[in-house]
């Protein structure tokens, strides 16, 4: 495989690039017979959109859907499930002057490494654009989990280096930044304000959060559930460190401290973050990802370009200055394929099962 | 797939259990013509051993490795390299009275809740005793990256909450604990000594780097360099959490901190870890993996039996005080699949290099 | 996987049904660097379009191919290939009278017994037009093959149970029905003429042959050339007998008779169709397949509804009478689909070579 | 993947080579809770080892297995099985003189091509001796079908050009040369014992049934059942050909004649050879396969060496006459492999299944 499909069951392949034609996937894998319109999916791009907050821009991008196939009147029918997602506003022309030149912290220079040729147009196939993919082949994942009762929660839990009081875990896909509480929101904003203003940009840590997963999801070895939750999380461009459960503190705690007692009424505590031997436990999932700073800032730095020369550049054009909000929704799409291809996988783990 | 194989090109699948007959292996895809002997295995395995060092147990397993195909005349022969390692001095009957209780922090619970059945004695096969085979599938995969200059290099930088001054990578494989640094170490036994007396167990950190990696190993999108490496760190039982390059602190800088600017000469930072887009920069790579505590803890313990009652116990036996140093080469060795695998990976993405 | 994605380095994963939106795929794996456009595909595509003979219906299909991502400035970039083909003129009420009733040779009951739902319109997924993908992904391939100077050739060895007098590959492309020998023509038209006034259907035999295949191609044991050949021309619906060279004429040979005897110079014959323990010789590959007359035919059959109840249905609308020619560029494109995978998959197989 | 491994969810990984340690392999994905002993494995193994007839040679194979994982307490626990078969009786000195030469019709010169490197000692991997770890494999298989009442059968129907009069399927096995009619059996003698005489050797046709399979098993467009199986019978090493249901004779029927009329208590013919659009239809899966005679003759051949010098080669030691009756057991191994896997990627195709 070529770095393009997600999943071993329910397998998610995207293609596309920022300023191409369009964007989009084929998911093989999705079972028949589950209720699924276009809205299904077009409600999770919008949660991806950029809004009207200070992290991100003001340009309009419609993401509108198009299911191509594998629905036919209001449910799946078991064959590939192909979207697609029209690009417009395509100020191609705007990237001209970076088609020779390495961006700091941009795959420009590794694209070019690797491939020997690349399509420069806005970040092409590396860009973020290609994360509205993924939401929406999550979407659908998610209503195949929804038919299960699983729920997926995102919330932002630091921006800037600070941090909320406490995580609210549900109702933070109502807040902007979808802020894990709000009364950090306002001091945000201020961040962001200045970061703008220094021609800056800001990283944070996003939460995410499975519930009602039932007990036994994973596999052991080399599959278990925090290997395939950790590479989901890793698949996304800006994350640069993730954590499951108690993640870097449990390094710091006695076994004493960091086991999770069990009672008939089950576990006492969730250090774990809902995972035992790479299978789920039955309690929830519990994630944390440490997103970087947005690479494209409006300052000058040192770089080179093709010829190897040094160079300074100011990247100019509508960029973020904060990949939350918008990544949120990205991490929980990620979640939620993974939950729904070990679902599928888990099928038949037991011989009684498989009649 | 059911998650005892990893890697695509070049694969490794393990078989064992800790009080079975044997552990093992069968590498397919590693290229013919690599000199290799049973003594190249047999090297990575004794530093995988429990030595004499107040971490682990006094226990003795010799883990003597044989291969069983795939080598002629001291050459791989591109045909299937299957590894055995008999399993011997097992005291399963220590375990008997574990045979209906879930042992706290550890995968009795969800192995029972997964596949109905399990082999309890010393936890089957979510023991620790499986990562033996990983690392005498690195071995062969550090053999064939060695044939390219790469070297991996693993060091403890924290352990019981105490961290080294500073970090020296290439030095540490010859010091106890495998430690970053000298001067850590005696602080470091006093706590696995008070921890021991305590009847609790300690975690810690562990730095993994690869030196000589060329630019452009990696695929874009889901399977990503970061994403594979991760997913081959949180493979291993212990790991909580893995951070790249500058990791969580990466959540907290600027994006004029955080970008590495680049001259003629080269990166002039390495915050990234030595991966842009997924893809390697020829710099070094760089991982930090956090170790939970060991479960198995001397002291009494609230837990349920098989039948949902609560019980009390208190684990005998011969156990380890901290993964640290033993899980140092065990991730090594993934890192060395990562990279053996992404380098056959990487051959053919471009027309030229087919032919 | 659920069987929509072809290949393991070369991979194409389509979609479509019959009466949907579109048809499609995406190809991951391509080699950066191939010079491509939307002519490349298209011009294999019309090779599958029905044409004006007898075998075909008049039905017009302009079935245009549009590339949308992974091809910048006239050259594949590594990154995912994406193509469309929009479905135009569907005549989907012709299909509403068999929505409840199992069409005897087709996959009717099958899908219905699987998924429990099924676009009936058109055979949908089943339907013999998706192989317009396969032959769209396939033409990518072939250019690749083409760097190599490998060609592939189709031809129709047999119709109607008559056979050619003898084989000339590579100038059948440009006869009618694709013919092997310019000298049957006639006698086919004549039994596809009286097969269509009696309202029924014919099969054929067709050759298909790759030119210029360097020796060391396939893998051992399950991955043999031969046995991913032989799965790529079975997964073509009408295929039902597949041989490799002397094929069941092996079967009565003794081995004195079938061993291809070698000379400096090369082989001296090739009985064995171009492989020899699974890995390519160097010789031409050379396969046949049975292809079964189409099941779609103007006369009354028993067969069974929804509820199970006999019922006689007699097939309406425009179908072909003998799935050649059509078939035979579906045919090509699986070989071409095959070899590029399996030239990908040769890379690193030395240990000289991964450098 | 490097051709050893079989399967997506059952999956068998094989390893050895003909005079190597030993052969084995690893299954990963059998469900847990199915009993199992080695004997389950051994009784198919028996059935393929060389027995008293004019066929085989008299040497000794004990062939005997061993489970060195993935059974406690007499049950599959859903943890990789592996097994082993340890070589013996090995007189590789019978083949040093064939260290520089390419016999006709092996797989010296292809390996030669493409690894660079070969163990020469009786064909080494490319032996077919590897497929004692298919039987083996194919056994675990044979007992998952056996839970759900599925039964493989394997009958000779030809050899050495002679067909038997009429076919008998469940009494095959029990006969010499498991002869699909007992009225040839004589005859056949007579050619084997003149085949022998002249120091050459003969092929065959084998059938392979399988009876009480569910419809539904199999995936559409590449994965289709027919795929899989043809590759699975093409991915031993003998098979020149394979037929499905009517075979080439549908080639030559027509649509009226081919096509298998339903009625409500069932199908009434069964030329598709139980499977329609990929997947299984109910009725009982047929396939035939073409056996090449084997390559080792006792006469003089042409052939040349590793400098490219022609030579003249006479094969000494012990050599079968004919792959039957040897290899019906391999080809029912791969029919089991295959319907076992397909079986359990069958689970969760619908969503009411998923649950």
């Amino acid at each position: 495989m070529s770095g393009n499909t997600f999943g071993q069951r329910f397998r998610l392949t995207t293609f596309g690039e920022s300023h191409g034609v369009a964007l989009g996937g084929i998911i093989d894998g999705c079972p028949a017979g589950l209720p699924l319109c276009e809205e299904d999916i077009q409600k999770d791009l919008d949660r991806r959109k950029p809004t009207k907050n200070l992290a991100a821009t003001p340009r309009r991008e419609s993401d509108t859907v198009r299911i191509l196939s594998g629905v036919f009147e209001g449910k799946t029918t078991g064959t590939p499930l192909a979207f697609m997602i029209a690009n417009e506003q395509q100020h191609s022309k705007d990237y001209a002057s970076l088609a020779d030149v390495f961006r700091p912290g941009h795959a420009d220079f590794t694209y070019e490494k690797k491939y020997g040729i690349r399509d420069h147009r806005g970040g092409g196939r590396s860009s973020g654009r290609e994360t509205a993919a993924r939401v929406a082949g999550g979407a659908v994942a998610r209503c195949l989990l929804g038919t299960y009762g699983i729920q997926i929660y995102g919330a932002t839990i630091a921006l800037g280096g600070l941090r909320v009081p406490e995580i609210e875990m549900t109702a933070a896909g109502s807040r902007p930044y979808y802020a894990a509480h709000a009364d950090t929101v306002m001091q945000w904003e201020e961040l962001l304000h200045n970061a703008r203003t220094q021609g800056d940009t800001l990283g944070g840590l996003v939460r995410i959060e499975a519930h009602n997963v039932p007990a036994g999801l994973g596999d052991p070895v080399f599959d278990k559930l925090d290997a395939r939750l950790g590479a989901a999380l890793f698949s996304v461009g800006a994350v640069k460190g993730v954590e499951i459960g108690a993640g870097f503190q449990a390094a710091s705690m006695t076994g004493s401290q960091n086991n999770d007692s069990m009672a008939p009424e089950g576990f006492l505590t969730n250090h774990a973050g809902g995972m035992l031997g790479g299978i789920s436990t039955g309690q929830s999932l519990v994630l944390t990802a440490a997103i970087k700073p947005i690479p494209s800032i409006a300052q000058a730095q040192h770089t080179i370009n093709r010829a190897g020369e040094a160079v300074s550049i100011t990247i100019a054009g509508r960029h973020d200055i904060c990949a939350i909000p918008r990544i949120v929704p990205v991490l929980e799409a990620m979640t939620a394929l993974v939950l729904a291809d070990t679902l599928l996988l888990n099928l038949g783990c037991q011989t009684a099962s498989t009649r």
